[in-house]
């Protein structure tokens, strides 16, 4: 595990079909059949590994836990793709959909000597075969799954549905790369993996590697028949084709009586015709087609649990869900299932395959083993950290947004962070990609096609419909929140960097997604061999406040709440006020590995409070005091904390500081805005965590604290409650209220606007109330009075749509400053 | 909006293609003018509706927000369904999947006079019109979709992807209702959408109703061509045929010179083939043949923004997705776009579609509207909770779990669960169903099985591979955790009752679409005319703690968190730590209404801890003392409260209680157990929420309080902040932790054991740490001897696998109590 480049491809050779010596398929057979013995003893055997005593009940585990079911495929798959890569010295990562078949992949590993370089107790004799069955979902041990202990694997596949998103994440920009993924036929009626077959039509032939699909078509899933495994074979072949696939079938039925040298001369046949029709396909690429080939795919149907028990306490188990799990569960407790397991072991033959010691036989191993990188256990794009390579940033600085004064500028936030994304594609034309749900330009980042274009491979029609389209291009959009996740992770998991822009509602799809990837994050950052990946850098722009063309569907800020469940040490959240602090906390996130960082930021013309090195100063803080804005005084304590985190909030905080300051003359306000939301927890639960001594001097032990926080309020109690100041802590934020209505109604719907920030701070800044009844009064009346003008005229007052941050108003008749509540569309 | 029952219907009749006359013709057209004038002047107009006067600037809406380019198809769609509806006197509801085209909807459902029956205010004539225009997207009017608040609608569709799964899910068990469900060709790249074409799989053509798919290949999303309307037509045919559908297409070219009357009557020929096709494919099921038809299907390709402004600033606007949302943005700005909105508008010939009072003109609705609840905006189907039922229950009680005393049986909670569902299901033989991505029986429901089946409709091979699958059965199972989602909302929003079961990890795949039907709930609250409908239940299994098969991919109890983001009330979250007290919570919830109700329950093996009647009480107050577990007398505070939330934290806390009983003598503990997690949040914010009295005199306001917790920790310090005792909470629960591993190696990797549970009452009790630090090295002592043991035998050491809780010892020897831990397969 130590390259780090590519392994050096061939260049697709097409070497026509292998005329396969029958002593060469015995050897795939044998390999195959190690394989199966190894996976079978990791499930079951807690000792006797080669079983040079006959078994007994106290070699098997007391918990049997594992899947058997999906297994042999993918062995049978690995075997055969070995031989040809070792022929065509083809890079290859094979993705297993259904990750479940762990002890599969840690077979093969371990056959590949893999598995004993990376762990070097793992030894290739009797004790490290028993040290491999045991850790295999054991105690201190490995999980069941293709987990990121399994080197090769970049997909876990404990949840179904990713594998081509996956896969062809991997294949963008790796033009020499094979990705051979298998697809479960379960996990095909996952809606992801349903829509991912469609992503032949956003590769480029030339430019990026290829995924081979291979639906995994064993018929069953965990209790009961799949929907593509009992539709005629005319209808999936046809569902193929409509996919834009070329299918090759291959079958082996249940209890069929071929014997192993023809069904595996049969598929090696298959696979190199596929392969070579996948080298024809690269080469008419080189030689400049760049139109949409009918890109091969396999539908193996072969038996679930194939070579295991064929009936099991009287029940059809090989060709049956049955054998999804672990078929003999009894096999400790009962001597019929104790016999049926050992008698299913040596079935193997495990004599024929270990030599004395423990060994692998070494022709077998010979025989099917690539070199070095070209295992697919050790192909370094499958560790993609070992590859990864800085990117080339401008100077963020270069792209600031001129403030002369807090208020003095109106700008949309993300169009400023497009352009500095131009540059960043400029610079890194091949290994960083914009990701989007057909959203990059109404999220306002279309500066980018000044570079670049949106890469598509369907038909074009050209001309103005086809706006900023080509063969290829640095933005890849398909409508699926899935899709542009599970590429995106694909690209960085392989050692690339990148974004993707969601509406803040829909990313809510990708929840479980979010989880896997950054459980796997969590993982990698305890496997020493496994290298630091980029960060997966979410925007998301269209958020809850600024829905103004949509409505309550479209307005949900809790995706913040669904990430900080994770490890703190895999999740940031931000929140930058401005265009400024937007660039430099996005530089940052393109700097940062193996984290997720979510940004939010709204799209819409929206004032701009600091210059670019102020935004640098309060990003690098994460959170700070706006002197500016207050009306403090050094050695003095606050009335009353005023803080802010987001751009709306913010807004909102101003302005009630502004009326303060004009109507309460001598109250001391003290006004922050918070970036980095994790600067509010309790160090000890999260890394950015402010001391207390440092949150104590800045939010007060014993002054009302009003927040306005960008969504759901309790989240600023949950991330504060071990703070001194806790109680005092007021928080305004969505609470689920919402329609399509105008920016300023959708703030007060919530109680986040500004009168009502006013109206918190006379109820409780002590002795206000009494004193303030007037105004607190004049407060009610603007909101009743807001709210009747927007009724009237669909529009926001004018006393809140044209407010402007006094130091600006001098600003304020020129057109810079007039366009607060602007609501631009969604398909500008 | 008055029937209570099921419009009548025909019996799917075949009248033959309609031939129909020039005058109809132009009746459909004229129709079809008025939506679409209705459609434009909702989006622009705020005066001035029927052009009475030149169009003046101030006529035009200052913020112009919707979306326009879907709607002409929807509305195009609407005319020719109705036509057919009338003739064929079929009840039909119609989902369009672009919800987007929310003024299409509004405006066929007032020119089928039903919006003038929901909203008195809009009434017929000029001034009615004037106010539809001026409430759409605008504040305190309505909002942009087909929201809840548009007759006929079950379907906002704001989040594009579950049109088909609603569809399917409001076809099942309504044997006579046809569902036309417009797919956007956008929203058709999305996951979930791609999966749900394979429903066809699973309705029975006798016993279920039609959906008829029309896919609205409109070719554009918002800013992107789409990719089915970029692939060569075979391609899509095979891809509808792969799906199982008979695609029929229809196409009107962009730029074409067809008159109205030639593309409605090809248009109008196809529908009644199409519904030809269908009536035949019912007459042959009501004869009995029950074998999966080739439903037909519409491909419909016709320009986005189809009659709109054909160029717009010089860009190609109408087939384009310049169309998708408010093309002459300008309108009140420039006195081009001005004039181009008048000309646009004057296109649809208003003159010859309303009277001078401003109705339409009697013929063209006459020829028509269906008559009464034949209307699709009348549909009762579509306001389910006018047909909905109460469920016949049996008597849960009935299903009691035998618990001679606490700790003295052990059951599977949900397989407990499931014998009631059996006869639910016996009882409720329509309008009752289970959802399941092939887990019902993984989630030990599978009880059921005695009653019904699973329903499917692909091929059969017999005998043991099929257990259980039938063409109708009250059991819908398929690999898509959208697909359930989505037909159980259908299923439910058109008024029947049902559940899903999910792993827990893995319902996180549909957090946005519960974010959105939670979102559905909370609206129709507020709206008189909506009924309320039965409650969406799910039933979370295989939970984080007990995922013994899988690993860290499959441990997310997040679930709960992201729930209760929703408004308080709407949803309701349980947490029943025996099957006694999960059959009274299911009971509960199956009678709710309007409510999504989680409920959270294990399915190894357990300690049974109530009798029924415990239960009973226990689920009606929601939490409560153990008074059996602790050691406090009447009339003394307790030393320290012990609570549990869940079923494995039960177990961790009586564990830690039976420790500290024989350890601490004297130690006055309060054991607590919750079972409605609401009811620890404040009154003001859950309706469930305790008083504070309640609260502080059962967790005591100066107390430690230790809190074992079956979720992330901090959503019990959400949920408790404000309570008077909350800085004595210290809370015990996942803290993202796990692998495969054995269930006691679980807990302690979180700090959850009953181990770590007695060192926090020392810790946290004044004056026990340094009298009983010889205690706590003892418990540290077991913890590190209770892992061992794991890494050493694979299985949890015998003093934590056999315990018991004391007065059940006596039972101990009996098979009754000695499986604690054992773990069960997923496939049983
Ligand atoms: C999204 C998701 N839902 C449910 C599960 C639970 N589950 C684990 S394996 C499995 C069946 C998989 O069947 P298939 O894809 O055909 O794999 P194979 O038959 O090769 O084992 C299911 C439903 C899961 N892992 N992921
Ligand atoms: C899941 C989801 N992602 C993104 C969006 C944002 N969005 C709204 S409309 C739209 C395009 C829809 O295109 P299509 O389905 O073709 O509808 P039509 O062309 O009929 O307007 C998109 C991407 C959404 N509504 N839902
Ligand atoms: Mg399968
Ligand atoms: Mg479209």
């Amino acid at each position: 595990m130590t390259s780090t480049t590519p392994a050096t491809s061939s260049g697709w050779r097409a070497t026509g079909v292998a005329d396969l010596s029958t002593e060469t398929l015995e050897l795939i057979d044998k390999w195959w059949r190690a394989a199966n013995y190894l996976s079978v003893g990791q499930i079951y055997l807690l000792d006797n590994p080669l079983l040079r005593k006959p078994l007994h009940r106290d070699d098997v585990k007391p918990r049997l836990l594992g899947h058997w079911g999906t297994t042999p495929g993918l062995t049978f798959l690995y075997a055969h793709l070995n031989r040809a890569i070792k022929e065509r010295e083809q890079s290859t990562v094979y993705i297993t959909g259904p990750g479940h078949g762990g002890p599969g992949l840690v077979a093969a590993a371990y056959l590949d000597g893999t598995y004993s370089e990376v762990y070097s107790d793992i030894t290739k004799d009797d004790e490290g075969i028993r040290r491999l069955f045991k850790q295999f979902s054991f105690p201190g041990g490995i999980p069941s799954h293709v987990a990121p202990e399994t080197p090769g694997s970049i997909h876990e596949g404990g949840e179904l549905g990713y594998a081509l998103s996956h896969a062809y994440g991997a294949a963008f920009d790796n033009p020499d790369l094979l990705v051979a993924a298998v697809v479960g036929d379960g996990e095909a009626e996952t809606g992801p993996l349903a829509t991912s077959w469609h992503s032949n039509k956003f590769v480029n032939p030339a430019q990026d590697g290829v995924v081979l699909p291979i639906l995994h078509l064993n018929g069953y899933k965990i209790a009961n028949p799949t929907v593509l495994a009992r539709i005629p074979q005319d209808e999936l072949k046809a569902l193929m084709e409509g996919y834009g696939h070329k299918p090759h079938f291959f079958e082996v039925e249940d209890e069929s009586t071929e014997d192993a040298a023809s069904f595996h001369r049969r598929f090696a046949t298959l696979l190199d015709e596929v392969l070579d029709e996948i080298a024809a396909i690269k080469a008419r690429a080189a030689a400049g087609d760049e139109s949409r080939p009918q890109w091969p795919m396999i539908v193996f149907r072969t038996p679930k649990g194939w070579t295991g028990p064929a009936t099991i306490d009287g029940k059809k188990t090989t060709g049956s869900w049955r054998a999804h799990q672990v078929p003999l569960a009894s096999a400790r407790d009962t001597e019929e299932h104790l016999h049926d397991l050992e008698t299913w072991l040596k079935s193997y033959g495990p004599e024929e395959l270990f030599d004395e010691d423990g060994a692998v036989l070494p022709e077998i191993t010979d025989a099917l083993t690539p070199s070095g990188s070209l295992r697919m256990s050790d192909n370094p794009h499958a560790n993609g950290g070992l590859l990864l390579k800085d990117l080339r940033l401008p100077d963020f600085r270069d792209f600031a947004v001129d403030v002369p004064t807090p208020g003095g500028a109106i700008a949309e936030a993300p169009r400023e962070l497009g352009k500095f994304f131009t540059e960043v594609i400029r610079r890194n034309p091949d290994n960083f990609r914009i990701f989007g749900p057909d959203e990059t330009a109404s999220n306002r980042l279309q500066a980018v096609y000044e570079e670049t274009d949106k890469q598509w491979n369907a038909d074009f029609y050209g001309g103005d419909v086809d706006e900023h389209m080509s063969r290829a291009g640095r933005v890849v959009e398909m409508l699926s929140e899935h899709q542009v996740q599970g590429w995106l992770e694909g690209y960085l998991l392989t050692g690339r960097h990148g974004m993707m822009s969601s509406y803040e509602a829909f990313i809510h799809i990708v929840n479980s997604m979010f989880n896997q990837h950054a459980k796997w994050l969590k993982v990698t950052n305890e496997i020493p061999w496994r290298r630091p990946i980029a960060s997966l850098n979410y925007l998301l722009s269209s958020h809850v406040w600024r829905q103004d063309h949509n409505g309550f569907s479209h307005q949900d800020p809790g995706f913040i709440d669904h990430v900080v469940n994770k490890k703190a040490e895999v999740v940031r959240v931000y929140l930058p006020a401005d265009a400024n602090t937007l660039l430099s906390t996005y530089d940052h996130c393109l700097r940062s590995r193996q984290l997720v960082n979510v940004v939010v930021s709204g799209k819409q013309p929206s004032p701009q409070w600091l210059t670019m090195d102020e935004a640098v100063e309060h990003c690098t803080r994460g959170l700070g005091i706006w002197e500016w804005a207050g009306t403090e005084t050094d050695g003095e304590e606050p009335d009353v904390v005023l803080a802010a985190a987001g751009d709306v909030p913010t807004i909102e905080v101003l302005a009630a500081a502004d009326i303060l300051r004009q109507e309460v003359p001598g109250l001391k306000v003290r006004v922050i805005n918070v970036v980095d939301l994790m600067k509010l927890q309790d160090p000890k639960e999260h890394p950015h965590g402010l001391s207390d001594k440092e949150f104590d001097g800045l939010f007060t032990t014993d002054k009302p604290i009003l927040f306005a926080y960008h969504g759901y309020p309790w989240l600023i109690h949950r991330l504060t409650y071990r703070r001194n100041g806790h109680d005092n802590i007021h928080v305004r934020g969505y609470k689920e209220e919402g329609t399509t209505t105008t920016p300023f109604d959708m703030v007060m719907l919530n109680d986040m606007d500004r009168y009502h920030l006013v109206i918190d701070v006379i109820d409780r800044v002590p002795g206000m109330a009494s004193r303030y009844a007037g105004l607190r009064q004049r407060m009610q009346d603007a909101r009743i009075r807001a709210r009747a003008y927007t009724r009237e005229h669909g529009d926001d007052i004018p006393e809140v749509r044209d407010w402007v941050w006094p130091d600006a108003q001098n600003l304020a008749s020129t057109s810079q400053v007039d366009a607060t509540l602007f609501t631009g569309g969604d398909n500008e």
